[in-house]
């Protein structure tokens, strides 16, 4: 297992025409039993605007506000990253960084970037989730809703809304036989492909993070979603899991409307 | 399932006579097997004034008293918003906000107009829920209690006090028949029943949110609520209740009033 | 059970040459069966001093100080308050307000005059506990431990120490036969009227906070206490305890006494 | 129960030549058996100093070092007092007092001294446990482990290292006849008794805070009390532990240094 | 047991020519059953900066760069430290510094002069684990992976990445039977050895800290060590674990680097 990123290509960044961080094709996914893929960091990390910002003058913060999106804007190799905002959704936080990386070092040089910026003395990030990809260990038969290339490259729709949580599975559920998980996991598939609207996006955290798995589903349909995890709860896998909090609703938004949002 | 929302009508905010933010009549509440509704996004979102505000002269708060309530009180498109006291019934917060609305994006355009006041450098959300409504599973035979069209629609009334908590139940409660888990809530809905005085709102957080649901009882009587609740401790359903905390009491009253208990 | 409040007198305040907030004669307390008392809202609302207060000069300390009584001593019609110090007892909190009232309207309003005082802009409330008198269901067949009269008016004494914490019981405790919790009662109970030094108030939280019930122990005496609880923990009902934290020490102490101690 | 403490002595103070708050010489302890003695209480107060006062001017922090060791040093009647540093030890806090007294007053009126200082406007107390001296029920048939009279007073010595926790047992184990739990204590007690390094003081908060008991270990040979601690998890009373954290390491030092380490 | 610590040489610090802090030459490890060496205590000290301190002007913040660097780089007798960022992998802090040392005494005068500058004004330490060296009690037929030495002396390698958490194993665990344990430390030991790029550091902190056990895994290869820690989830082991949280990844960086991150 320690070969497995020897020969991979790194994942290709989006064409420099496409919108900042968002892939619109697919990257260079191996097919199954093909050629290793690079595996990528993922990090979500939300943030909060300290309310003591909002006191500045309005001169103040309209530079601030330009200067943010000039460190924030551009380009960076290696990396993906999209913004959501969170403001109204969840107490803890303002806006999401979704961001996905050949190197977790991207993430830091980001950071390093939005730190040096005059917001970067009022934002901190109450809650963060790091992660990696990898090929999902079950099977799904029918395959429309986890393809093996999702697990192994994450490609960020431009769905409005996202909703993530990190997952933790009872130390139980590991140590059934994997027939067993298998056949509860292709329930808990079937249940996932009757709701086509949904994507899902699974991501790996053990020894990285304090969960197991972080899981990202995106949809234009949150009524969908929500019908969906309501149903899952009928389902044996159901009973499996430890924690799936906190759960974080997200909507899309491009940074300068997070920002108009925020002050 | 993923038609839900296609053709219902969006729920019709109060007419403009009405006071701000408060349902006078039914919204198109469909018949049970009838035409879908829309379904409503609702958040209860509890606010702290950071008491570093009353520090200041009293000029300076009594203008940012002003200018909250105009950027506050306007009627906003497909907003319902009643605004409750929780000062001196809860420790982590000061106020709440229940808001109802056809799109999440219009509770963040009304916080994105409270950040831009001068209040709004020293208000913080310690507490939020996110929620949807959806139809019951669970049929209420004699139906005074919970009605089909109070799970799709909520219409907030004007009693004075308000009582929030999420609730998740137990993997265990899913995993029941369904008709085991219908005789259950036949019991706890004829404890229910019971107290006429108290108001139901029951709405949707799986997958949304940390809980399953968010329940908000409206009523003139706490100390009915409270027998009820208690009541309650000895049915079966008791036992399906992984958790129900935080429970917050709440006082409905005008924002004007509510500015003048905090500064 | 919604007629509990129709006809009942209220309790009346103290008579005005009492000490502020101390009850000295028993309300219209009914006998058991008679007709239904008025029921009460109490509040155990636990405040801290932003120690920056510290940092201001001697005399905007004393002003604050003379200004702060000023605000917080006169009776309120309706409001029974004590106030005692948990300075060096409790890390989060530095005094205790037990506010009795009939109707939570009163420690609303005293709070909303604690607001505009200087001192306000440096006080917070890390922890509060809501709850309401109640008839208890079990019966002290010995009865000088637990009055008929003390469940529904608190008649808060002169003892040195108050000891509080919100309690909630396991739901299995209020799934048993009721016979069976009497007679688990009637030990608890028993045990209880050993410590005759020892006098509790139990107040009823269901639904209104996170708790089911409040208990206050009042004594002069605080290794009785530590002897009884320890005691308790022998006896079957100690098993049916599902939390019964935080416990705060309290020592009772004139309000001019705690702001000496604080600043 | 309630004589208890009607006729003991009051625990004699340090004599004034001995290092301020160490007791040399052990206090009016009474046999087993004998007449009674006085109970004292014990707080372990820890606190936290904000890093903004780090930002001060030299001569600012000079002169509250200057102040703060005037306020604190001087011998108070009733109160035995040690000062122990816990930075770089546990993330809360900076420094410890270790405090014993005849009343919890004695406690306030210190902290109420720190409070009036410079240093006080910025001293916290993040983690506080209040405790009491008492008798152990159970025998120690060999003794040089717990002897009575160190479960009623408080003899604090002057080893380096000091190991606070605060101890909850399961509600099974107070359950279990009283022949069981001494038979399980013997072993527990067997264990200590190999490391006579490790000196236990035990005392008791049921009902005054959190837990049942906070221990405090005091020892010169840190890794002797780390392989006792392990060597406990073996014995059988391990299993009757339901929280033994925070864990919180301490050393010994005077107050004057403890205050070098923090500015 | 009280010996332990009474001949043995204390660990060398590395020569001055190395790297600050980085050990070069394995110390003087004893082989099994032979001379007992000095074990060691070791700090994980996570810190976080302040956003405020961002908000200076660049000559302050440039100074105060300098000043640390100065401050913090001299190597101290008796001091190993490493520097990590743990920026944009864990939301409560900024770095870690990895301290291990012959005396808790060392990790306090180094965060003495910390606080003497003026970034101490700004930072501080949200996470902190302390714990000791201490020889396995598991024997590692193979060996590989866990050295006799690697319990007793901490060699920090200079590996890219570090994965941090402290670990809890149920009570259930220590009262199985030794040999029982062996054999379930066998399977783990054994699915370590698959994965020869990940390094582990096994300290003890049974009574000085929250937990039993701080593990320090160094690798190149973070997809690894993922791999590994899910592998491990199939295992006996695994269902020994109370607590394995908080988990942090982090970047080993030098504290110039990891402060240009940061302002």
């Amino acid at each position: 297992m320690s070969e497995t990123s020897s020969s991979a290509p790194v994942t290709q960044p989006p064409p420099a025409a496409a919108p900042r961080g968002v892939t619109q094709t697919a990257p260079h996914a191996a097919p199954t039993g093909g050629p290793q893929v690079q595996r990528q960091f993922v990090n979500f990390s939300f943030w909060k605007l300290d309310p003591a910002f909002r006191r500045l003058s309005a001169d103040e913060k309209s530079a601030a506000h330009e200067e943010f999106l000039t460190a924030f804007n551009p380009r960076r190799d290696g990396l993906i990253c999209l913004s959501y905002s969170t403001l109204s959704l969840r107490a803890e936080c303002d806006f999401l960084l979704w961001r996905i990386g050949s190197s977790p070092d991207v993430f830091q040089d980001q950071t390093q970037a939005i730190n040096k910026t005059r917001l970067g003395g009022y934002l901190s990030t109450p809650i963060s989730f790091l992660a990696m990809t990898k090929r999902s260990m079950y099977i799904d038969k029918l395959d429309p809703f986890h393809t093996a290339e999702s697990r192994t490259h994450i490609i960020p729709g431009k769905r409005k809304y996202l909703f993530v949580y990190p997952f933790v599975k009872t130390r139980d559920w590991y140590l059934l036989p994997l027939e067993e998980r298998q056949a509860i996991m292709d329930v808990h598939i079937k249940v996932g492909n009757e709701y086509p609207s949904v994507k899902l996006n699974t991501t790996y955290s053990f020894g990285l993070d304090d969960q197991d798995f972080v899981v990202a589903f995106e949809t234009e349909k949150p009524e969908d979603f929500l019908d969906l995890v309501m149903k899952l709860r009928e389902t044996q896998s159901s009973k499996y899991t430890q924690r799936d909090t906190p759960i974080i609703s997200c909507i899309q938004m491009p940074m300068d409307k997070v920002l108009d949002q925020l002050f």
